[in-house]
């Protein structure tokens, strides 16, 4: 199935292989690993009665793993425990690319999409996988927190897909203009969009008032 | 098709229902058009040979019509245009949730599901939905920039998807901690998670300095 065997195409298949601007797309583990650590959202792909469905999740990663999890009842923890084809994207917004012409407008970003199909995690592995998870979104919560019980543990799946099937697209910098348009008199250039996070917002319901845990505060500058 | 045919529950099918928390669902056109307007980035999920693929892209809105658009050689546009069922989703993520215990840790979000299929736009409408897809991700930038060509104009293509079926999906607020979790000594709350714009970038490559247009200029606080 894979297209070729060199180390830096070991995730690329025909069904991943980037059409279009071939030169923005990667098909090492390094480069999509690097990108699905920069991020915790993905949006998950799945086909049920050929109507295909996108739902945004959460996810973790422990090497060539990923993990994600939900309410047992969930409809797409049911299809996809079945093990049926689904697709993980993640993309990471990195800014507007205004160029002169509307023709060369685009945007900076990186993204993965992973092929392949899910399996249930049980056993052991689906608390290490519940911590990963939680890790993967928020460093150092999973040691502060209540963790599941039985009933709990019970009533959320765990799924896990690993990556062997993938590609990473990547578009970074300035405008492509083309020569002719250069002395269009436009502002032209990259207008950044970044993630960041607000203020901790504690809970009106606390009984009692608990410190900022180091993990929540804000970097020093 | 239309599970119930009150004003709220307009966009409603069984196939867009929630099953899961149902008291976040949404099937009114105002909730999922304020959704739809937040932001500009979808994924889009389709299904080739039975493997879901799911790609992201920007998109436009013109009341009930959605427009998304890409270069007439895009796999995923070719696809598109031969009116393959779609699904069209948008996450905007607001927040983590840190609840005392593991289990009940969320996110706030809001997201929306678009079902249906798309048709290629040609003639006039092409223009116009450029021009709509442009001001939705940069009010004011259409005016500035050199207009398509027809060479261009033949290279583009770009599809419409009514909202016809589709749900949206709200989850905001505190942690919902169990009562015997409320003394647990972990701090609890939202983690506010806010996408914003950085200092604007000049292309490297202009040949005159351009002012930067007020579309770019910082909010003034």
């Amino acid at each position: 199935m894979k297209a070729t065997q060199t180390a830096t195409d070991e995730l690329k298949t025909n069904r991943v292989r980037l059409r279009r601007r071939p030169t923005r797309g990667h098909y090492d583990y390094e480069t999509v690993a690097s990108i699905l650590d920069a991020t915790f959202l993905c949006h998950i792909g799945f086909t049920v009665d050929d109507q295909p469905f996108v739902i945004p999740t959460s996810f973790g990663r422990d090497g060539r793993r990923l993990y994600v999890h939900g309410s047992a009842a969930s409809r797409m923890l049911k299809q996809l425990k079945t093990s049926i084809p689904l697709c993980l994207t993640v993309t990471l917004l990195d800014g507007l690319v205004l160029a002169r012409s509307a023709f060369n407008h685009s945007m900076n970003y990186r993204s993965v999409v992973v092929l392949g199909s899910a399996s249930l995690v049980e056993g052991d592995e689906k608390l290490t996988a519940l911590k990963i998870m939680s890790e993967h979104i928020l460093k150092g919560r999973w040691d502060d927190v209540r963790l599941p019980n039985a009933k709990e543990m019970k009533a959320t799946s765990v799924l896990a897909l690993d990556i062997e099937e993938a590609s990473a697209k990547i578009r970074s910098g300035p405008p492509l203009d083309d020569d002719e348009d250069l002395d269009f008199p436009c502002w032209a250039g990259v207008l950044p969009i970044v993630q960041t996070t607000g203020q901790p917002v504690p809970d009106p319901g606390s009984r009692s008032e608990t410190p900022l845990p180091d993990y929540l505060m804000p970097p020093k500058g």
